[in-house]
């Protein structure tokens, strides 16, 4: 971390469309970050390449060891802010051949991330006033017949936001953790296989950014509280935060 | 299945505490019973062997064809009860050495087994009345900060159970599926670990049992709407059954 930085960020998923636009707006802000991904984000102050796509310890151990070996290992640089917006969709409902399959790629894209994020907190979250952001999806507060394993691992991460923010979870007292719910982001991917969608019931990915950054501003006053899964409901191109 | 026996159904861990209770109990009331287990439960008319505990795809494969070489064969044979009670717990929070570990057992144990219950619903389940019944846990509806896994792996099948209950799911129509949700069970296991609890304020496996087979009854008056989530809550002695 240079002295002109004045606070670290990680972004897990760096090279997603989420985890771009955060980046590239991180770094307007003069954020040192750290983008962890597959491959490098070129924007990022240092990346955390992943390798281990099979084994869930290996990949932790993986990431973990190499921010070890960064500026974080000086323990005074802690980071303000984590997110993780690793993950990816899938469909399959209980007759579906490649049901098993599609719920195994769920989990490890949504909750393999999420939990190392959580990890990552443990260790090098700041104590005053780190923030870590997972991703839920607002049709998983409900059922999701037709997308199973999508729906049960963003369940699984709505309700490691809650037992996150509860004494005795490992987290840096003083740290808050919060999930953004999405119902559909505006990526290139979405509007690629959903053409004829309506784009104004989308939220567009600047939008996700501006506000988590703004919970993460010196004045956190629009903060929401601690475990909060917060949806964001998009209606002609007006986007509200309900908090569930 | 042998004409004396008018009812099937399968026990998905049928060698822990419940499924061995279930088992017993369902012997008694004339049903030919499968067990899915690692070990055969020598009680059940077809065992069912579980082999793959690393590979998802592996395992669901493995007892979906031992299945489709059993009686099932016969389309005129259909289950009429499907329980899932193989699970395990472990805790850990987010600073925990073993974290991933304990979550990718819980994940295994709680998950892999319900959703190819639920698979094996959507092929062989009784679309005339038939039951799925899943196991969530009562302390999975808020956060659990010490058991970060098992919390989880439960939120993920209170979900599948609302997913399933929904129309395009893949379950025979005319299906139902319910989970239960217990707080704690009184078995050998937790009496051996925690030997100085209340066991007033724990839940009786007979209990449950009896329950279940009581809304798989002829007379459903009393079974909870399908989807439910539907808590087992013990003190001094007595159970009361709430409907999250």
């Amino acid at each position: 971390m240079s002295e002109e930085n004045n606070k670290t960020a990680l972004v897990y998923g760096g090279c997603g469309a989420l985890g771009k636009t955060f980046i590239t707006k991180l770094k307007s802000e003069n954020y040192y970050v750290i983008s962890v991904d597959l491959l490098p984000n070129p924007e990022a102050n240092f990346n955390v390449k992943v390798t281990e796509l099979t084994d869930w310890s290996k990949q932790s151990i993986e990431v973990i060891s190499q921010l070890e070996r960064s500026q974080l290992a000086n323990k005074d640089e802690r980071l303000d802010l984590i997110t993780c917006v690793a993950g990816g969709w899938a469909g399959g409902n209980a007759a579906d051949q490649n049901l098993v399959k599609s719920c195994d790629s769920m989990w490890k894209q949504s909750v393999w991330s999420s939990l190392i994020c959580a990890q990552i907190a443990a260790k090098f979250l700041n104590p005053k006033g780190g923030l870590l952001q997972l991703t839920g999806a607002v049709p998983s507060l409900g059922g999701t017949p037709g997308m199973l394993g999508y729906g049960m691992a963003k369940a699984a991460v709505h309700q490691l936001t809650k037992s996150l923010a509860e004494p005795g979870s490992g987290l840096p007292e003083g740290a808050t953790v919060l999930a953004i719910l999405p119902v559909t982001l505006d990526t290139p991917m979405n509007r690629k296989f959903m053409p004829d969608a309506d784009f104004s019931s989308w939220t567009k990915l600047e939008f996700v950014v501006g506000k988590i950054l703004e919970w993460k501003g010196k004045n956190f006053t629009n903060r929401p509280q601690n475990g909060a899964l917060v949806k964001f409901v998009t209606k002609n191109d007006k986007t509200e935060l309900i908090v569930e």
